[in-house]
């Protein structure tokens, strides 16, 4: 997607055929600064520093990290170290564990001499396949959006999102962004709500930032504020993202989507969830008994960062010193609020059957 | 209530008998400061920085406006002064016009020389009844408490809250907290859920900056997290505040208090809104779509303030330069989700019939 009218990946390979680059998003969206990644080091690190973030992202830099360390040792003992010390760094991320063990039967067996190119087909391959999967979804979410569209000619459709499902969470276009991509694409009028995500807000710092350099007409509103809009009629359709979606369609996404599918099942709004089909646990059926629930560090509530009127970046602490806080980051939205999942083979209903149907090959 | 161990009110008279002080509530948590009003400006100027702020520590600062003003000239053209003055800080707050035109009720056709000392008996007549009020609304709100605590005996009560309708927003007591603070001091075990509240943070600044005082239990949270605790039975009630109630019992109160009744409706969680019955506007039956949703400045959602490390209170920009945002301010609740209206006759059924039977002799 565009950055200042340029196009970019959040990950992509140097000139020089062997530094990776990435987009800094821990300064977002205050700063753009693109990070040099030369070795497995500086691949680890940037992602335990949540330089880089989103599930198909981490997997696709991890990639790259094991073609990194594959310079500098591409013995099988370097394959093993270089995979353990990836793994170690978000521990709870499927998709890192899943491009790792995929770089690993890649690398596998493979003469030393051939690690290093081979290390980056793969990875170039994971990115590829990721933006290929968010393209599929942005066109059968396009078909959505276009049913409201054709429901109020001329007018514009308004769509809220919680969080960033953006292009930044994965390699390109996004999974909750990509339908609303296509539908700027073919013309169709549209303004998007975006949410703060408190605590870390990724709504008012990436996704904003990243509809802002598309130019796609949005307005940041605090977490509160999605009821009294959708009373208002003043969203059309809801479209957010997915950690993990269980076999039944009940869907683990960012703290505060539970509430957002409340109200927009009491106003009568179509409440839309977009994944890759990966995301599926097809092995847990109640996501709000089964799905763990992770609690981050305090912090993240207490203290909020942003840039001064003179320009530095600075941490604030918003709360009493001495009142304790919690900081659950996910919920889950019950299948029975969710009016369809958009995957890249379709949009399913959100029940076993629904996803039976369009995944007959699932585990 | 407590700050340092040491009794308060929000608003007092100096020993001197003449001097105003508040709490500056502008710069707490962060520091405890008190202000003197010494004149009708400084009280009027207190209103307008909200360093006062809450619908009836608006309308008492404004009585001792009035009474500071007729210090300086105690004439009709005087009173009528200041009045218009004060009118004008907080144009839409209802309770300040109710408590000026009480004073002026009360200094019409009085002599000069007795005007100073009327007025500051009947501001000090307005901060006594508004405490008076509140403790009712404590003792009737005692009584849901002391119920739940009845089911899960020796069991701590958890108890969900939104904004501050504490203390810092009336004289003494609160509304919503009120109840809360009867139940401690008959010893029954509570921990209060804080909704941090943004984009003014009254629940992380001011809420859990008064439980911290008063040695009440409590966390804070981000307002996204109340349906995950409410899903995850850490909720056995919820008591929030009002700005506006209807004479059909729908409730308007701070952005965001609509999203947390739906998740207590889906998950059994009882919901009771705390208010005094001054604020229940008897000529208002459609809360939705007759109250009127302030929109305040896009500032408070893109720039936030607290304390840095080094002790500075900081302003930060956390969205990116040039995208817009929106501050809706109140929303509404359908009475259909509000399982009682705590009130200072007791506590009413959410329905014209349920207020009616309260208050017979309402307009």
């Amino acid at each position: 997607m565009l950055i200042d009218g340029k196009p970019y990946r959040t990950i992509w390979v140097a000139e020089d055929g062997v530094t990776v680059r990435v987009l800094d998003q821990a300064v977002l969206p205050h700063e753009v600064k693109v990070l040099d990644l030369a070795d497995l080091e500086s691949a680890a690190v940037a992602i335990t520093t949540m330089r880089v973030r989103g599930a198909p992202l981490i997997g696709a830099t991890a990639a790259y990290g094991v073609a990194l360390a594959m310079r500098a040792d591409p013995t099988d003992a370097g394959l093993e170290a270089a995979v353990a010390r990836l793994t170690k760094t978000r521990p709870t991320a499927v998709n890192l564990r899943w491009a790792l063990e995929r770089m690993q039967k890649a690398l596998a067996n493979q003469p030393r001499e051939r690690r290093v190119a081979l290390a980056m087909e793969e990875a170039a391959r994971i990115c590829d396949e990721d933006v290929a999967i968010c393209e599929a979804i942005g066109a059968h979410g396009l078909k959505l959006i276009e049913a409201v569209a054709a429901q109020k000619p001329g007018e514009t459709v308004n769509i809220l999102t919680h969080c960033n499902a953006g292009w930044l969470a994965t390699i390109d276009q996004g999974t909750a962004t990509a339908p609303i991509y296509a539908a700027q694409a073919k013309g169709i009028p549209l303004h998007v709500w975006v949410d703060e995500t408190r605590p870390r807000n990724q709504g008012a710092a990436l996704t904003a930032f990243e509809l802002l350099q598309q130019q796609v007409p949005h307005t940041v509103v605090v977490d509160n504020a999605g009821g009294h809009l959708m009373q208002h009629g003043k969203v059309d359709l809801c479209i957010v993202g997915t950690d993990r979606t269980t076999a039944t369609g009940d869907v683990c996404n960012k703290i505060g989507t539970y509430l957002k599918a409340l109200a927009a099942k009491d106003n009568g709004v179509p409440f839309y969830v977009a994944l890759p089909s990966t995301t599926i646990d097809w092995t847990i059926r109640d996501g709000v008994s089964e799905v763990p629930i992770e609690e981050r560090a305090a912090e993240e509530v207490t203290v909020m960062s942003g840039r001064t009127a003179d320009g530095r970046i600075e941490s604030v602490r918003i709360t009493p010193e001495g009142s304790p806080a919690a900081n659950f980051a996910f919920d889950v939205t019950p299948a029975r609020l969710v009016s369809g999942l958009i995957t890249e083979r379709g949009v399913a209903e959100a029940s076993p059957e629904g996803l039976r149907r369009l995944f007959p090959d699932a585990p």
